[in-house]
């Protein structure tokens, strides 16, 4: 899983069955010092209920269950960050 | 998923089984201000009807169901990109 | 897999119910020197009690087993590599 | 999928089961002009009967069929890339 | 799958269920002289008995077979490699 930052989100009518009633969010990957990293930015199914700027947890092969789909997701907020340096 | 812009499309009569009837997109994954990144262009399976120049989620380990292949595939067509800076 | 090493762990109460209970860690790959390289840092689920500092194997693709989730994982505790230069 | 050219084969007696009476063939990516990429080769079985310096498309995540194993696989034969600039 | 060089291997005794009675070799990739990459080293699980210096065949993602886990694995041993330049 990375760390980014929720900086957007999409919209798109024409869609995979898998895909409708997703939330489609921009996230960017945070660099060692929490910033985000230049072109790293993905779009990932929410599956928390994050909102703008919040710092998340995305897994790009995260399986929600055996029986669905698997796309890159959202699979929690973070609410703080623990780094030794 | 990743966003990016279909340029193009390649023919290959001799292919997989599983590949037979699907639509190859070239695709090329889009930078920060939704430009082409150089030498990122990938070939994805059509599952949405897209065309030449539209904006679409591409995702490289979509499972379309659990019944068929998994490959790189357009999964949805953009229609907007909403974007905080 | 890789080689990393334990930088810090991640609070999230808002999570996929998969990850509940889990404790995330924040890991950062190692270069051939065995420093931790920059921007290469990581949220892994804990599946063997590693704490702070410690060097381990990460894998990005691990199954638990079969009837669970999929997420990148730290799946063993090093106590030696034995390097050939 | 990407882009490839077919460079080479690898022979290998010792192998997995999974791996007996595969070809495994050497491709390397292609950049935007269609040359191949430093560092960027591969080996991958071959399903399609490709043959050197064929353009191939090759899928790292593509599983033959259900019942089968995964491994970075040429998928097909390209006969023809259409490229809008 | 990658070519790869055995530079060494690692040992970890608090590992997942799945890891036990596995030999987790050291691999370094190799670039398009056959010369290894500057932090390019994975663990990888041995499945056909390679050792130190020998050119292997890597695959991040091979399920050793569908009732088993998946992790990084050397899969061929590697005698000759025919490349056209």
């Amino acid at each position: 899983m990375i760390l980014a930052k929720v900086v957007g989100h999409v919209v798109a009518t024409q869609k995979c069955d898998e895909l409708r009633g997703s939330n489609l969010l921009m996230i960017t990957a945070l660099d060692d010092d929490q910033q985000p990293l230049k072109d790293k930015t993905y779009v990932a199914v929410d599956s928390v209920g994050a909102g703008i700027n919040d710092i998340v947890l995305a897994e790009a092969y995260f399986a929600l269950n055996k029986d669905r789909y698997k796309a890159m997701s959202v699979v929690a907020i973070v609410e703080k960050v623990f780094r030794d340096r």
